[in-house]
């Protein structure tokens, strides 16, 4: 066997793990300290890179020099920058040192976590951390392990509506057969996030069964209890059956939140499975000014939301929360000799591979739990408050300029405005070109929504650089655009 | 405004970045010059974990010193250790330097790519990088970009198998109509993975559609063509509509192999979708020598592979291609006004969120490039031949020993091997026993298969640290334990 180990290959070698992390965080912290240079929004043209790199691997090992110039010549110029202070588009991704070092300790761990017994900190971390973020979000302890529920970490809102989908689906199907599934109708708002139409395909329910209910101004494009309980009569009129409510805290849209109270009453009533999608807005819930969008939870089967989105927990990360675990495993457990053993065996434990999709998982919770300490509730609420308060100048920036208007009430970082319409000029084209206009000018990155047929550009305040500064630019920039765009609509 | 510039909390800070980086990689660095004292499999009793930490988040943050403290104290005991050189267990999980620092440029950039424009350089990456993959495997053109087809990187193996067998789903519904689906029937050996199951459910098809088809050590476990034939014409004659098969490139329990080409016929004759998972051997199909086992992959219209197993790539990391982009699209994609975007709308883009399960993904190209090029194909091949040489080695101390017995011939560097039954007892329960005593050691981590009812034990070689004197240690080991086994069973 002498020739194996003559040679010096060694992949997991101490000292170079050493002197490339620090070419790597060097490089990174570079990047944060130079983000404002480049333009948010990438300007390439699509198939840029195929110019600029090989079309096949190396056969040689190639040195971290050369590859990191590759990424500052050939990567950062196509990147659209989230980390950016000036990106206001979408919903903010938070990364944050503690975010990025809880990585760190999970990719080098590298563990993987199906089985407690393939690791079982990494399952019991996980299990505590989800009762820590749930307490955090003040859910009924019904929805913690220390009160029969529990809580998995996913690393998406679509994974999470596509296990409580199956786990619904299913708790009806056992009962009334499988060719019922073209019978299960699934309800939300026109607003919900399209995940849920992803999901539910997903699931094997037909997208024509999925109720997109409407909604409107007068209700903030919240989904009216009523509408739902007209829908729901229809439906079991024609002979379907209702599964799965999805409501939501802070739409993508214009940050609507559904009245989760009244809908679960209604949900109970049908004993329809209801899923809090808060993917956004739950993170503003640990400020107890804004857990009152909460209010009635206990009605509901399931919880989700995004720490990666404004919690400072870099990607990805989401919780869900459900009340009986045994429905979800019931859906998802597998059974396979090789996996078998003993604590499993005893029923005395969690096997996260039977609460997502994949079975294999990466130790999420040691990030989320970095996250959590090293900046402790009260930092993680001087976050999400001071995020809120920029977006409430923000508004009143707006709202004092009598050429804008504020579309849809905020209620937490993200605002919704658009230019009034003039001289006859369709609102939705002024505004295409100011969001065109800001866009293209590289110095902000902003997106835009409809609702209610009205087209309104957004403003997401909360990407973890942004200050004071940026947000008064940002307006600055906006005005300047709208000057332009409004002397060329007049003439 | 002036109140909130007044704090001085700054979660991005490029000094605490350095700082904390530094700290987190010297514990990782100095974990591993360790890994060997612990005890592979962790001895922890289920509970153990919230005896020692606080049931609640703290208000206040906590020092980095401190949480690494607890790291050390209450995780790294209740770790099962993936990364040890003596874990021999399911599969290995490929750390290395590479992989790393690819996860730390992910993560530090933390940028969210589901559309093209949401980052062009992530999903170009992301693109090339499959393609260069989808050379190193010698896949024909037609899985590859350059030629119409092209792949994706998921988490996990059951996520492809999901958006496959959606695809699959979907283009048959399509024709025949939805209350079809509790016809579809999914074909693959016994041998396959849980995934298939899991995944066959998700997506709403009847878990009594799957047909797990029968195989034996005479054929080594793999599926045999006429088996499958006999299986389509049956479900044929019933009514059923066969819709897709699995075929496995090394098996997780024995590593067997389905034999593809004459599968892949019988596929196109009846019109099936053909999925190859390859999820653990697909990575020593890099090498010239093994690329055989991939023939015939021409015939399918999915494959996938995982780099996070066997080609140094930490977790997670998942690579499928497709032939036929468009049906994945078809199943997966979601229209959503806040996503349009001009180059979506020009056709001329790649967006990932239509690939996948989740809309939201990670920068998992980056990770997966920098390990290419940080090792290079000729370094790939070295660690891929270098653990199937040690395999071999181990295979046959295992053969010179008469108290044991190879079970399955060994193809890749997976040795499924028992004691022989000895006195009448049962060689499950002498096995067991033997399995029992290694673990319970601490010195190594091994775990078990079953096959054509013989229960026997799996060293899977191939952790990144492993080396030939790990492997002697290990196989000392099994000696000392089978003598005190034998010599109690004959009494």
């Amino acid at each position: 066997m002498g020739s194996l180990s003559a040679n010096t290959f060694s992949p997991l070698d101490s000292n170079t793990l050493k002197n490339e992390s620090k070419m790597v965080v060097d490089f990174i912290s570079d990047y944060y300290n130079n983000i404002e240079k480049y333009p948010v929004r990438s300007e390439v043209q699509p198939g840029y890179l195929s110019a600029k790199l090989p079309q096949s691997a190396p056969c040689c090992p190639e040195s971290l020099e050369d590859i990191l110039k590759d990424v500052s010549d050939s990567i950062l110029p196509g990147l659209t920058h989230w980390q950016s202070p000036n990106f206001f588009a979408y919903f903010q991704a938070n990364a944050s040192n503690a975010g990025f070092v809880g990585e760190m300790l999970c990719s080098g761990l590298n563990i993987v976590g199906f089985s407690w017994i393939s690791s079982p900190a990494a399952t019991e971390l996980e299990s505590l951390v989800m009762d820590w973020m749930g307490k955090l979000l003040n859910l009924p302890s019904s929805f913690l392990f220390s009160g029969n529920g529990g809580g998995v970490l996913h690393g998406s809102t679509c994974e999470a509506i596509v296990c409580t989908l199956a786990a619904a689906r299913d708790k009806v199907l056992k009962r009334m057969g499988w060719d019922k599934i073209t019978k299960l109708v699934v309800y939300a708002s026109d607003q919900t996030h399209a995940t849920l139409h992803k999901g539910t395909k997903l699931v094997g329910i037909p997208s024509s069964n999925i109720r997109s209910l409407s909604t409107s101004f007068s209700s903030g494009f919240s989904l009216s209890p009523q509408t739902l309980q007209e829908a729901i009569e229809n439906d079991i009129k024609s002979g379907f059956i209702p599964l799965f409510l999805c409501a939501t805290v802070g739409t993508t849209a214009c940050g609507a939140v559904d009245p989760i109270k009244e809908l679960g009453e209604i949900a109970k009533k049908y004993n329809i499975w209801l899923h809090i999608d808060a993917a956004y807005a739950g993170s503003a819930c640990i400020c107890p000014e804004f857990r009152h969008y909460l209010n009635g939870v206990e009605l509901a089967d399931s919880v989700s939301m995004n720490p990666h989105k404004w919690l400072l927990t870099n990607m990805d990360c989401c919780c869900l929360w459900v009340k009986q675990p045994y429905s979800l495993i019931d859906s998802l457990t597998s059974d396979a000799e090789y996996l078998r053993n003993a604590a499993t065996e005893s029923n005395n434990v969690v096997d996260y591979k039977d609460w997502q999709i994949a079975l294999s998982k990466r130790f999420r919770a040691l990030k989320l739990w970095v996250v959590i300490r090293r900046h402790g509730l009260s930092n993680l609420m001087y976050h999400i408050r001071s995020d809120v308060k920029l977006a409430k100048w923000f508004e009143s920036l707006v709202g004092n300029d009598k050429r804008f208007e504020i579309v849809v009430p905020r209620r937490f970082a993200l605002v919704c405005f658009r230019l009034k319409p003039k001289n006859g000029i369709d609102g939705s084209k002024l505004n295409r070109q100011l969001l065109f206009a800001v866009n293209e000018s590289g110095r902000a990155f902003m997106t835009h929504g409809v609702a209610g047929g009205v087209y309104f550009l957004r403003c997401a305040i909360g990407s973890t650089l942004t200050e004071e500064r940026h947000v008064s630019e940002l307006w600055k920039l906006i005005q300047e655009k709208a000057q332009t765009i409004l002397a060329n609509a007049t003439t």
